[in-house]
């Protein structure tokens, strides 16, 4: 279905389209478009609108840079939330990975991305302005650095951690350890090795 | 991270847009979501605009029903097609499966669904009266009932072999047989049992 040209510009420019997005292929944006064309017009019309809004009328936290609708997110303008914690993470996917938990009542503190010299991304492309800020207002007592394991995340927590120690804060990270439900034998050594430097007291979280 | 509400409504509306699309789950849809919002605004307004004009600008060919820009589609206005042969098929998806053949000069007539009586479809929902249009302007030596082999498929074909047989036309249908490649050891039997019966002369297409 791929080597050869569509009986309508319309649907393979929609095609197109959607093909563009991660993880679609050509075969899965046809089957998608031959879908849409088959509904009314105003759901159709109510998808595209819902698009385009999103990308244009979306708006970002004044304090954290989450994404929201309002210039404080729901998050931050929730009082009964502890404001001296913040958690430092790389995007809104772990704001609400957090969130869905049901575990934590600080704030949040959205980078937009980590330092990736590869892809030209330094510093200054990052809301570490705007975290110095938070932090120059006082209250702030210990950042979780929740960033991922690689190396880009690895050298942002650095930078960060480098930057604002002097602010006599406290730095935490999250937990590394085997998974609840996960066997001892199959997990790798890395993370079999560093749940046993940081074990925790018998029966703790229980 | 399904059970818990967004940080924001927009988002919320095009993970939930995106979720109604067939083969999207909650995920899946929140994954494209993020990856709109970080494109360029230029990039996700075309992707909208392109879905929005699918379903308003889209036009059917006034011969044979398949989408087209244009009055008459690419294959209809092709003066080199053979115009005494039209294949019957379900929807413009085996229009491009058949076309992706390279082996098929004729025209085509989309039906734009079977007769489905549970789905509420009968014949005058199809496009059959524009059919027997065609069939009475003359010209016409063959039809080919390429249809889905299920109940609804059969009941189509079948409908359309009654009502048109009168008219002195060949009906044929596409051959059924053990796909090129595979073994007869797993063939189903009832496919199995229609290419014996069906069976066609040594070193025939080769």
């Amino acid at each position: 279905m791929s080597s050869f040209s569509y009986p309508s510009r319309l649907l393979e420019e929609a095609v197109d389209q959607f093909a563009k997005l991660p993880g679609i292929g050509q075969k899965t944006a046809f089957r998608l478009v031959f879908y849409l064309l088959r509904q009314p017009v105003g759901e159709v019309e109510a998808f595209s609108q819902a698009i385009d809004r999103l990308r244009k009328e979306v708006k970002y936290c004044q304090r954290c840079n989450s994404i929201s609708d309002t210039e404080l997110c729901s998050v931050c303008s929730d009082h009964t939330r502890d404001t001296s914690v913040v958690c430092v993470v790389e995007s809104i996917k772990e704001v609400i990975s957090i969130e869905a938990t049901g575990q934590y009542r600080g704030l949040y503190h959205v980078l937009g991305g980590v330092i990736s010299p590869i892809d030209g991304i330094g510093p200054s492309d990052l809301s570490i302005d705007l975290l110095e800020r938070r932090l120059s207002e006082g209250g702030i007592r210990e950042l979780i650095l929740a960033l991922s394991p690689t190396p880009e995340g690895d050298t942002t927590a650095f930078y960060i951690f480098r930057k604002f120690e002097k602010l006599g804060i406290n730095f935490t990270t999250i937990a590394r350890g085997i998974p609840i439900g996960d066997e001892i034998e199959y997990t790798d050594t890395l993370t079999l090795g560093k749940s046993i430097v940081h074990r925790i007291p018998f029966g703790y979280g229980k």
